[in-house]
């Protein structure tokens, strides 16, 4: 019964996911989903990419929080369009959810689309939003070892970024570790180590995103 | 019918909680199931408790991960009781699984036993375990909007700790803003300032600890 009606929320996920796929096809819209713990900073990375790549690319930010609209005001402060979902509650963002959002952004004007998943580090990996991929932030502070707790959500992830590399020399945080844990769930997607606070590192970030831009965009 | 069979799972959870309840009330048990974000320190404030108080008090601990035994033996290390529930890819934990593992440690034994929930800001805070309260964990480096966007979580603590305070010159944070924050969705629980990782503050934790377990036994 369980299994049968979570297969049923799924499977109506996976529909709405797939139109949000061919909409990116076709409108040739990368979109990122960016999956966290809480804190770890997703907006963070965010403000700064938009504030550097403004110029460059039109950007917009679907932000699910499970309550406020402070994240999609900060977004919209760093000079890109957002909408806030507001989830009350729920423990990640459905494709269903992110379908509507787009239109609010318009999204068919746009080069690249993020979507801010809520923060948490289980829930958000489980469910496609048919972005062309995954983003997933792991920060210094949290621990070494969250790879090999939640290898799921690494997994699944089309780039790992390891925020706060400036707080290092303040917490115990075993890099090589963390390093080969990823490897083992995820040996092909590369671990960008950067400070979105600092800015430490954050040309590798620019480098991926411009590579996979424009292979969307020939 | 998402509705009445969410309603279901947690009409059976409260049947397993009730039990749990049942059971810390006969044998005089202290049980605080323990939430936060990952690596908002849970473990190690598990560990620098047990260290300091274990001559005192008989504790046990039982831990929820989504994968690896690595916290429950971080905890035998630090000299005690500890049982590992591995969730494989669940959110939270459940009463059931509780039930199941207070029989593991012995429980009826024990002066106080914690519940590691799985790190996660959402989804714990649904399930009632049976607790005699709950502990709410926010660490300092996830940053000082974490109140307001999880209002639900904090409003459901009977103590929130604020931990990793030694990073504080570290990051920005503004700590009034949190306590007014934390204060407009739980106005009576207490906030306690402290850093498991250096010791500073623990005494104000201990001494809660104390309040509360000699209340259970008096």
């Amino acid at each position: 019964m369980k299994v049968s009606l979570n297969q049923k929320i799924l499977s109506r996920n996976e529909e709405a996911a797939a139109k949000n796929r061919q909409f990116f096809a076709e409108h040739k819209v990368f979109c990122l989903n960016v999956i966290s713990s809480p804190g770890a900073g997703k907006t963070a990375l965010l403000e700064r990419t938009i504030r550097d790549l403004k110029e460059r690319y039109a950007i917009g930010v679907i932000e699910g929080d499970i309550e406020t609209d402070k994240d999609a005001r900060r977004i919209q402060a760093a000079g890109a369009r957002a909408f806030q979902i507001e989830t009350k509650g729920a423990c990640h963002l459905s494709a269903e959810q992110v379908h509507n959002a787009l239109k609010m952004i318009d999204a068919q004007t746009l080069d690249l689309v993020f979507i801010e998943n809520v923060g948490n580090l289980v829930c958000p990996s489980a469910f496609d939003l048919g972005e062309s991929g995954r983003v997933v932030i792991l920060s210094v502070p949290e621990g070494d070892d969250k790879p090999a707790k939640y290898p799921g959500t690494f997994a699944g992830a089309s780039v790992i970024v390891l925020n706060k590399i400036d707080l290092l020399p303040y917490v115990p945080f075993d890099l090589s570790r963390v390093l080969a844990d990823i490897h083992t769930v995820n040996p092909q997607s590369p671990v960008l180590q950067l400070s979105a606070a600092t800015g430490e590192g954050i040309d590798a970030w620019y480098d991926w995103l411009r590579r996979h831009l424009e292979k969307k965009q020939p």
